[in-house]
């Protein structure tokens, strides 16, 4: 009965790099001041009726953009405002009546207890229809012959610094997925091995077959091996930087200055494609902390030591080193190194130190304490001029979990929870509350998704008691907004 | 009965960076070309014998360093001689007779069939004693107050490009640490945490205590916890460096021209830090090839294009580009990226890639098919000037296993094999020949851990046959050098 599949929080994003990655032409389509266009998105969750109205001007979109829930939420103008209330904390989740999300997924969401003005959770669950692009095939295509492809999108967003980060992923990085898979549509559809060149122009012979490609070249014994499932990792991996590519482009007109973390699950041709955090039964996502970042920034700042700017040393020192310490030894690490050594303190080892603090306390340059993410393109060293994103990555971690190895039961699910839920739930008592909750419905009734999705939510956040909202236990429940995706594996409706 | 730890061989080498990592001064002592000094090595292994005799003068010393093996197999001239014949293939260990090393432990080698003059492998298997050095209490040593410490030791060295390397390594690595670890002396017998700062001069006051140096700084809520394994940990990394570095200054006057991997365990104080491959039972150690390092590689040459030259370039595609490819769009992924993405071939793609091909086939900048190591410093590309060092890492991939934490049986054992075993032989194999020896001895016979190790050795080598050296499936035995140490983790003598 244990569910065998979960996920958490979500500090989106992958590995390596650092100055901002500039994918080198690949050929793809301008997602810019001309965002991605919506229109062929078939299958859709139920329609937009509150939040950002489309048809108001400009600059009222702006001031309303954060007060604005998920679209499926379908909050009225009274419903947004009970779920900007931080004093009563109503647990928010999708309508009984109405269409429901696709696959029965159940959604609940609370608002921070004053932390921030609103909630800096953002969400989004759609279903979505991507046509191939002409060029691929080289040839004009037959509507008939022409078959799109569908894939399932959940995305939960964590803001910072505001909330306008993560309400334009939540609108936009679909799309951009979309847009990255519009080139795959034939050839995921194929079962032979990918093209490894394609044609430049529409028109040129096609390159489906990529064998006569293939010359003896010297010290290349054969050609690599590159799966479909590599270019689906490839496309979500380019997607998240165009994203942030267009965050960058957008962020005086739009006043994008803050940041955001983001879990998101893909669903296409059996496969799930899950960008995540802490979940242990079956973990499918890691924090990308200062500490867990450690080498790879300290690396950086190594290689690159003016993005240091004077004013920072690419060691760790257990402490800050003080200026009477000068000439004594201190326990230091480096990028290369997992174990600590005593290293003679010198002049730049009294600046302030790339990575420093523990846990929670955890910050890179003294100010920020996620080291992957979508935005964060004006954020500044405080009381300084240095810019923090050359450290910041916006490349996801992807893992991929085939669902049609396993055959899921209807109690198996993939709960997505931002740090709300995961900073007060540990994973053993997210099992308990799944055990517990989805144990008290018939395993046919969709809406024990919710129930199930409201219970974490409400776990996480407690009752207000001494001053404070309070778990059972009361300990102190979480001020944070909460956010929870209760995603069935193999319940009524899924992947049908 | 199974044996429940092993290890495997031993590309050498840890994480991270690039351009020599150059720890900035810790006050470490100079190794260089009085290299440390021998003295006090408490209980050590049988007296040298054989190899690079002590009296012999400089040049023959060198004349002769290719022919040495390790000074446990106690050879004679005629011994020599037979360990060195490609043809008989003949399996060494050390004699029954004269003194065990340390453990029981268990030795088998042979040379390789053909593939290098002589045996590129080499072992090494000591006690060392670290005496403390003065200045870390600040007061001269009492005689009588001075507890050194032991650690026992073994190494298997891979040269590549001739066999100076490992030669030297095998005499030198734990000289190293131990010049590492005799900071470390009273620490790591003190239970109380590691002083996070030493005063620099002798006769300084002492600063065992760390807690008065902590004040309250900006941003830093506490100190660090830093705890005596990870002091180890670093010393053994440094260590590492150290070797490495001093190759670097003798490559000249003793023509160390190759390089050579390094798999090293260290017990010392109940723990072992190991060093490794490719063991899967618990898997203690990993390869570092060019496709395992990809990422890394990928980073320093996007970081650093100058090391590039202009001759390669930092992205991957599946295949060789072709000139005639210009305009069209290939396959790439670059260091941030898991997944595969077409991007437009322009002209600086028809460069070769930093790392291209696949499983043994692999090499990076079309040279190389290890990216750790020790020594290579004067290693090019083929054809050209460009130096490969600045891709290569010497730093180790420390593991930790706690030996106090199990009580462990005699069949328990860890098995230290260099590529010649790994090559033709799986985990499950060792597994089941581990089982089958050692259930034909007396659970506390001595030598068999011996018969094991020439087991594994006879069995990865195979009989000659249908030109070629065969194992009994008819497969290709291996050609290469083989070594193999079994460690007994709850055998008679096991750190007593």
């Amino acid at each position: 009965m244990l569910n065998r599949v979960r996920s958490a929080v979500a500090h989106l994003v992958s590995s390596g790099g650092a100055p901002p990655p500039r994918p080198k032409s690949p050929d793809l389509p301008n997602s810019t001041s001309a965002p991605p266009a919506a229109p062929p998105q078939a299958p859709r969750s139920p329609p937009a009726r509150a939040g950002s109205g489309s048809a108001a001007p400009a600059r009222t979109v702006e001031a309303r953009a954060s007060f604005c829930r998920p679209t499926f939420l379908q909050l009225s103008p009274g419903g947004l405002r009970r779920a900007d209330d931080h004093a009563g904390r109503a647990v928010q989740s999708p309508p009984d009546t109405g269409r429901r999300l696709p696959w029965s997924t159940g959604y609940a969401e609370v608002i921070n207890s004053g932390k921030s003005r609103h909630n800096e959770d953002q969400a989004c669950c759609e279903v979505v229809y991507v046509e191939g692009r002409r060029s691929v095939s080289g040839a004009p295509r037959e509507p008939s012959r022409g078959q799109g492809l569908c894939f399932y999108y959940w995305g939960l967003f964590d803001g910072h610094a505001g909330g306008r980060a993560a309400e334009m992923a939540s609108r936009l990085l679909h799309r951009h997925i979309r847009e990255q898979l519009k080139d795959l549509v034939e050839i995921l559809q194929d079962p032979s091995p990918p093209p490894l060149c394609l044609p430049s122009t529409p028109g040129a012979p096609g390159s489906s077959d990529s064998s006569h490609l293939v010359g003896p070249q010297s010290c290349w014994s054969s050609q690599k091996e590159v799966t479909h499932e590599s270019l689906v990792v490839g496309a979500i991996e380019n997607a998240f930087q165009f994203m942030d590519e267009q965050m960058a482009r957008e962020r005086r007109g739009h006043q994008v200055e803050g940041g955001c973390c983001a879990l998101v699950v893909v669903y296409l041709l059996g496969k799930v494609a899950i960008i995540v955090r802490n979940g242990e039964i079956i973990p499918m996502s890691r924090e990308f902390t200062p500490e867990a970042e450690r080498q790879r920034l300290q690396m950086l700042g190594f290689l690159k030591p003016e993005l240091l700017g004077g004013e920072f040393t690419h060691l760790e020192f257990p402490r800050r080193v003080q200026p009477k310490e000068l000439g004594q030894r201190m326990l230091y690490r480096d990028q290369n190194m997992t174990g600590w050594a005593y290293k003679k303190i010198e002049l730049e080892d009294l600046r302030f130190p790339l990575v420093c603090g523990e846990g929670k306390k955890a910050r890179m340059m003294a100010t920020i304490g996620v080291t992957r993410g979508l935005g964060d393109h004006n954020l500044r060293v405080c009381s300084s001029t240095l810019p923090i994103k050359p450290f910041l990555s916006s490349f996801p971690e992807v893992r991929v979990y085939d669902l049609t190895q396993y055959e899921h039961c209807p109690d198996d699910v993939l709960v997505l929870g931002t740090d709300g839920l995961w900073d007060v739930t540990s994973d053993c008592e997210v099992a308990a509350t799944v055990d517990r909750v989805l144990s008290a419905y018939e395993p046919n009734d969709p809406s024990r998704y919710t129930a199930l999705a409201q219970a974490l939510v409400l776990g996480a956040r407690g009752t207000p008691r001494d001053r404070g909202w309070r778990l059972p236990n009361n300990k102190l429940g979480s001020g944070d907004d909460i956010s929870v995706f209760v995603i069935p594996l193999g319940g009524p409706g899924s992947y049908s």
